[in-house]
């Protein structure tokens, strides 16, 4: 497909998972499934997360940007 | 709700105004609630304006970075 | 129309096209017209490209920020 | 005093107020005032904020760097 | 005049005020305008300010970027 | 809680496990519990690690922001 | 000329131009040439563009900085 | 050895892998290992990754930085 | 391949022509082409250029990183 | 040590000294030794300075990260 | 003087020298006094140099930002 | 020879002294003259240190790309 002219869009989505980074990833990808068209790829910007009153991490959050090709307009 | 498997979506939006930063910021979100879901948090990205024929400030330009929480995909 | 209230919205989209760094950008706006309003500005964010066997530029994939101002909320 | 051996100490604080970004700045230097030697200078590092259920903003959060000069160790 | 041959110079000024972060960045573009040409836009590139022995804001300084169009060689 | 004046600091410190990136988290925030007050959030700044003889990952090191509510000065 | 004390000066310019990126950097040094000490290098700081009501290009802008060589004060 | 003369050399890979960001780190170290010297430390530069139809992570991608000392030259 | 584990290395160079900013790029690739392994994709770092005596871009210097896959170590 | 769990700090200081550089980077070490654990490794993040009345450098101001090792907590 | 409306001006400037850092510094500070105001302060931007035929440094290049205060406009 | 097509490569390499940055900058150039190249110039991209028992710094690293002119492919 390279060299035909085509055209991406990239979202900034937020993935937030308790158990690792890729689990936020993960759930990034599975709920973006259901209003955007397929995914082509990721690209991590940000890693942060919230910490429990017991001092551990209570939830990783993946700032993620996701692209994928956009029809013809 | 910390911990549960969710996702945010960011969008990258511009606020006008002639009066401040504040009012800028204001314009945006108020504009952005009637296409976008409850908004939850915003990140300044640039202050910009333009520069009247009298050179004072026409108006401020905020650049803002808008997150929502996104329904199950 | 400084200094009036109003927002803009910004979205972030890849252009392809083989032949020259302008290709790859009118390739974008092109393609964005049929799903966004009317286009304002642009910004390039990052200029990168795909090798050919031959070792040669088989295209050129430039990284854009379009804006556009959005309709009252 | 400019060309004396002396030393500063730079801290990241995050002043909080619902009524504008210079109230978050002085929000964090009163706070601050209590904890820390004579404050000299700030610089604002990051602006960012939480939207209400009305949509507007419910307060302005302020990262800002805190300098102040460190007495001799 | 969108289209036209032109060109435009920005520099890079640092306004003061003690009263607001917006009195700073009118302080700038007031005094400016004597020594430059007719102001286009600004572009706030850093926020910082002194504090006072009472901790509190005793001025804000915005560094601005100023632009403004040059006229032919 | 929002909305009302409050203040946040961030330090910077680095945690190590030779096992994970999730695990050199934790242990910076385990070690942490006991100097600082009841933590809030983190965020990544780097990843690195060291190399091992074998030329396997001998440890990750994380450089975290981590961030604490203040009481008042 | 390499070892001699010396001292250059980079000004911030923006070149437009409907046809191209490197017509734009023409134009900019072009137009410089007329108040500026004989030029020695540019570096590229961003490329940009207006968009006209036909969706394409209306015109390129370039922000370039510029150096020259400054006499001896 | 801290204190005498010495040169290290940093080269930038990328390891993939189907599993973890953690495997595509050591994926990249193990393949890393036959063509460059002893290595002695890495640092994280990106992390990315493609989509697979099924919308999950097809594949982790780690952009590294490596570094290990160079002999006398 | 997606999926399968590999490696990639990156390199920066710098393509130099007096035509274009895509004749710089080309050039960098036709000539790197015989001391490195098949080129996978490139990225454009920095654009430059130099100045010649009559004021136009004598020429054009583009700073690319350019990656291609590394053989099993 | 590699390989066990641990835990660093970092904290930002100035060091100002007239002489130099590495005057003004030894005075910040030397000063903050009374009031930190022992220090391990320190990244300069700005030089800064102040010039005289007679236009040559009246001080060096380095802005410093050093970091030092926590005691378990 | 603080606390009074004021405004400052950078200008970006690169000092040679063949023999450090810090004389490089010096070379653009005194050159510079000629056809600048008084300058008040100083900001290191970047440090490079030139490598002569024996493989040494033949000349340092730093690139600063220089500041002074402008008369009222 | 400018406005001729040639390339450059530039490496990464850390130079480590106990005297100085230009002490540290020198040793990197000479190790890496014999592995690499008629080197051109050099660009730092980090200065950090490690501090000894007595809290001096035991050494500067100085993180230099290094460019030279590759060959005919």
């Amino acid at each position: 497909m390279y060299g035909t002219e085509r055209i991406y869009k990239k979202v900034e989505i937020i993935g937030v998972s308790s158990r690792s980074i890729e689990a936020a990833i993960e759930t990034a990808l599975v709920k973006a499934r259901g209003s955007l068209d397929k995914l082509s790829w990721f690209e991590v910007q940000d890693i942060r997360g919230h910490i429990g009153d017991d001092g551990k991490v209570a939830e990783y959050q993946v700032v993620l940007k996701v692209a994928f090709q956009l029809k013809e307009g």
